[in-house]
Formats: C-alpha cells, sequence, structure tokens
C-alpha cells in the first residue's frame, strides 16, 4: 500500500496529494485538465501521464471530484478504474456524492475484483491543507483498517460509520447542519446589526456559549468584513443539498429546517451567488429584511 | 462595591450566588420562596429576611428571574429595588427578558437615581456552576467597568455589547442559534438513524468538522440516550424564542429559520414537553418521520 494514484487536484485534492507524498507515499497525481500538479510535484510527487496509467500502477486509488458525473467517468471509462485497476486495488472516493450512486459504484467495483470506500470529507480547504480533515467513511472493516495509514496523512478525525455509502450519509448530514447553522448566524447577524449592537462584541460573546460552533469561529471574518472569497463555494453546498433533501426523502426523514436552509441555498445560486463563500447567505437575508451593513 | 444582593435563587441564581460568596462579596440571597438558600448558606452567604432588607443593604442588585412580569414585580413592588435602593446603586438584570422592557425598566430605574446594567448569561447550569458563564452586556461604559468584578466571579466570558437592551438582544440571538442548531441536529439524528448509520459514531465525526459546535458536544447524550432531563427547560427556550421573533419582527430582521425553530419550540410544549430539555426537539422530528429510536 504505498503507491496512491489521486484523480483530481482541484482546491481539496491537490493539498491532499500533497501530504500523502509528504507522509512518504508514491504519489501519481492526474487532473482531467493539466496544470495542477505544481504543488505535488514540488512536494515529490509525480504527474501521471494518463488516466490509465496512474490506475494500473496503484496500490489505493483516491478520487476527489466534483460530483457523481465525475466519478462515474472516472470509474467506467475504458481509460477508468474498473477498466484498468488491478483484481484487489483499494479504491477510495473522498468525493460528496449520493449515497445511492456510491452503492451503486461499490457494487459494480466489487464485480471487478476491486475493494472500494466511500469517505467524504469534513473540514474544508484549510483542513486538507493542514492535514485535519474529518473523515466519514463507508465500506468493510477490513477496508478501513487497510486505508487507515493513508487517511492518517491527510485527516484528524477518522470514523468509520458503517457499510458502502455510509459515508455519504453521515457527510449529507454534515451539510444539513452546517447549512442551517450558517443560515441562522446570518439571520442573527442582520437582527444584531438592525439592533444596533457591535456586531464583533456581538459575535464573540456568542461563540463562548451555547451558540459557539466551528461556523462562528470561520465565518467570523465573512460575517464582519462581507468578504465572500470561497472557502466552500455556495454552488458546492447547493450540489449537497440536493443529495441531504433527496436521501432524506428516501429514508422518510422529516427535515423542515434542512429543507429551508436547501431552498435558501438554492436561491442564492440561481441570483448569481453561486461562486461566492456559503456564508454568503447572509446576503439573502440581507436582501429579504432590506438591510445593509451599517 | 462589596455587598451583592442576589434576587432569585432558582437553578441559575443559586450557583452564581455562591460563586460570588466563594468570591469574597457579602452575599444578600432572596427569594420568593423560601428553602433555596442552602448552598448559599454553606457558601457564607446570607439569607435575606426580607426583599427590601436585601436591597437596602447592597452596594449591587442582582437580579435572576424568569421572565418580564417577575423582574417588572421585584422592580416596582413598594418593598422593591426602586423604592428602596439608595441612589447610585448597581442593579445588574441577569435575567432573560424582552430588550424594550430592559429598556423602559432602565429608564424608570435611571429616573430614580438607580444604575442598571441588563446582562444576560448564556452557558446553562454548568457554566454557572463551574463559574465560566458567558455574559453580553447592555448599559453605560462605566457601569459596565464598575462590574466587571461582580462579573468576573461569575463568567469566563464577559463582553460589553451596546446601551440598554443591548444585552438583551444578544441573549435573543444566541437563543436564536441554538434553536436552530438543536433542530438541524435533531433532523440530522433521525436522518442517520433511519439510514442505518452507527449514530455515536457519526455524531463524532461531525463534531470534528464545520458541523462542530457546543450544541453536539453537549445535547450528545441526550441525543444517544433519549434522556430529556433538563438542563435548559424546553418552556423557557420557548419564552426565549417570543422574545427573539418579537425583537426580530420589531426591527424587521427576516428569520425564517430561527422563526420555524420558534414554532416547533412552541408546538413542543403544547405537545406537553415544556418540561424537557430543548434536546427534546428531537421527539417532534420523530414525530414527524414516524421514526423510534432502532
Amino acid at each position: 500500500m504505498k503507491t496512491i494514484a489521486l484523480i483530481g487536484l482541484g482546491t481539496m485534492g491537490s493539498p491532499m496529494a500533497v501530504n500523502l507524498a509528504k507522509a512518504g507515499y508514491t504519489v501519481h497525481g492526474y487532473n482531467r485538465t493539466s496544470g495542477k500538479s505544481g504543488p505535488l510535484l514540488s512536494a515529490g510527487g509525480r504527474e501521471a501521464p494518463s488516466l490509465s496509467e496512474a490506475v494500473k500502477a496503484a496500490d489505493v486509488v483516491i478520487t476527489m471530484l466534483p460530483d457523481v458525473p465525475e466519478v462515474e467517468q472516472v470509474a467506467y471509462a475504458p481509460d477508468g478504474i474498473l477498466a484498468n485497476a488491478p483484481r484487489g486495488t483499494l479504491w477510495i472516493d473522498m468525493s460528496t456524492i449520493d449515497p445511492q450512486a456510491a452503492v451503486n459504484l461499490a457494487q459494480a467495483a466489487t464485480d471487478r475484483g476491486i475493494r472500494t470506500l466511500d469517505a467524504p470529507v469534513a473540514g474544508g480547504e484549510v483542513g486538507a491543507v493542514e492535514g485535519t480533515l474529518s473523515i466519514m467513511v463507508g465500506g468493510e472493516a477490513e477496508d478501513f483498517e487497510d486505508a487507515l495509514p493513508v487517511f492518517r496523512a491527510m485527516a484528524r478525525t477518522i470514523v468509520h460509520c458503517g457499510g458502502h455509502g455510509i459515508g455519504q450519509t453521515v457527510k449529507a448530514a454534515n451539510q444539513l447542519i452546517v447549512a442551517a447553522n450558517i443560515q441562522a448566524c446570518a439571520e442573527a447577524v442582520v437582527f444584531l446589526e438592525k439592533s444596533g449592537v457591535d456586531l464583533e462584541a456581538a459575535l464573540d460573546v456568542l461563540n463562548g456559549g451555547m451558540a459557539a460552533s466551528t461556523v462562528l469561529t470561520r465565518k467570523k471574518t465573512n460575517f464582519l468584513t462581507r468578504d465572500y472569497a470561497p472557502s466552500f463555494a455556495m454552488a458546492l453546498h447547493h450540489k449537497d443539498m440536493g443529495i441531504a433533501t433527496r436521501a432524506a426523502r428516501d429514508v422518510g426523514a422529516a427535515i423542515p429546517l434542512g429543507a429551508t436552509a436547501a431552498q435558501l441555498i438554492g436561491a442564492a445560486v440561481a441570483r448569481g451567488d453561486g461562486s461566492l463563500d456559503h456564508s454568503a447567505l447572509l446576503r439573502g437575508v440581507e436582501l429579504l429584511s432590506g438591510h445593509t451593513q451599517p
């Protein structure tokens, strides 16, 4: 388990590949569009000449891609994982995708003798760079054990939550809670400002009690400055809330707050805020309340 | 500033009085109903024979009462604060009440030469016992400075947020965020259980990333065991959401998630869950989803 193919060198995948290379793995990076390998090469990794060559050389294949179509393309294409990975290869999909799609991919891989884990992450770009991600893992226990050293090079919290697809289910729950909490904090921000409160002092004291959260800690500056340079883009959270609302409907879980937050995120994307940080949910509350920052 | 009258020796007021006595203050405790002075007496404090005598003897009067009617009674009654406190007394209301009521009380007190601060707290019974409360303070800066040593005997986070009533405004924002976050976590719990996830493992990994919060930390055991022994009663949160929704409407802040959470809390109280911990919002999600713990 020394050679890793990392497919998808984007905002998350690139620093994850770097941390794996720094941990001593031989990392072959591959990205559909070129020009993404710089950080990996600097960290001692390699740029794979093609997807199939990356997959053929690897003990472990990691995918970190935007959504189901990209993952299915990399899985099912003639130069992709299922057609080229040796039997026994461990494929870890760390993308955030629909739990049912993850189950289907796991089945197709098993049919080819390829072991799979769904292992989406939380913690954002900061967590990917610092190697402090949280990883929520679905799949077989023995495959999880095999993957643990790899995960430890990227993450601080690593939990096996159940069988295939369950990692994606937990990630969907994560995105539901984060969306509702950001929206609630945004509502509080407008309420506080309209009430004439010193916002920075208020956010500090709110983050010292029961309202305290990683959302308040990480998004405080966005709220104070209205700077929405994306640490996690609204459009990605919109995609994830599609997963969460669909999966919750599938199992019959009523999520009134989660569903409302999903609609507000969808509206934000429709208004053109998809490329902004998801803390830009504050812009929707401002619109609704006829409010501009004092 | 060495003698303190503490009016209201309930779940919060009693341990706060104890910590003030331990810090060296002469604390005269008073409670409308008797039998609440034991912990204060054990900590070296005194039981005041009457409200008026407690107030007359004090440099600082602290009230820690359920709601506006109780605070107004203690303020305006013939044996109450305004009729009996010497001019220059500092009255700190640490109850959670309506911001506008706090402004009105401050005005009436000022007319009698009594200085006031609204200083509601967050952190719950645990924070009161451990002296680690968060205090959000409204009022004049010089009165805040005078009160700081008193606050430090009870709290870890102490922030002056603005003029009279502003402490209550920030507390209302706190309760909005907490309500929405508990409800979102409860929705996630039912979604996860219905999806066949190991809940304890999932909550651990959720609390390691962007979904992490004091709510998840403090309510994890309630969610796992369905034990709703109140650390903060649903009925009190219902009262507080009345304040938050009214205050937000008054200033014209749209709070779609906060308002939905307020309605769900109100429904929980109407179903008979008012005396349970506010984490019993989970019972409403279970009802809606036809779900019982696996």
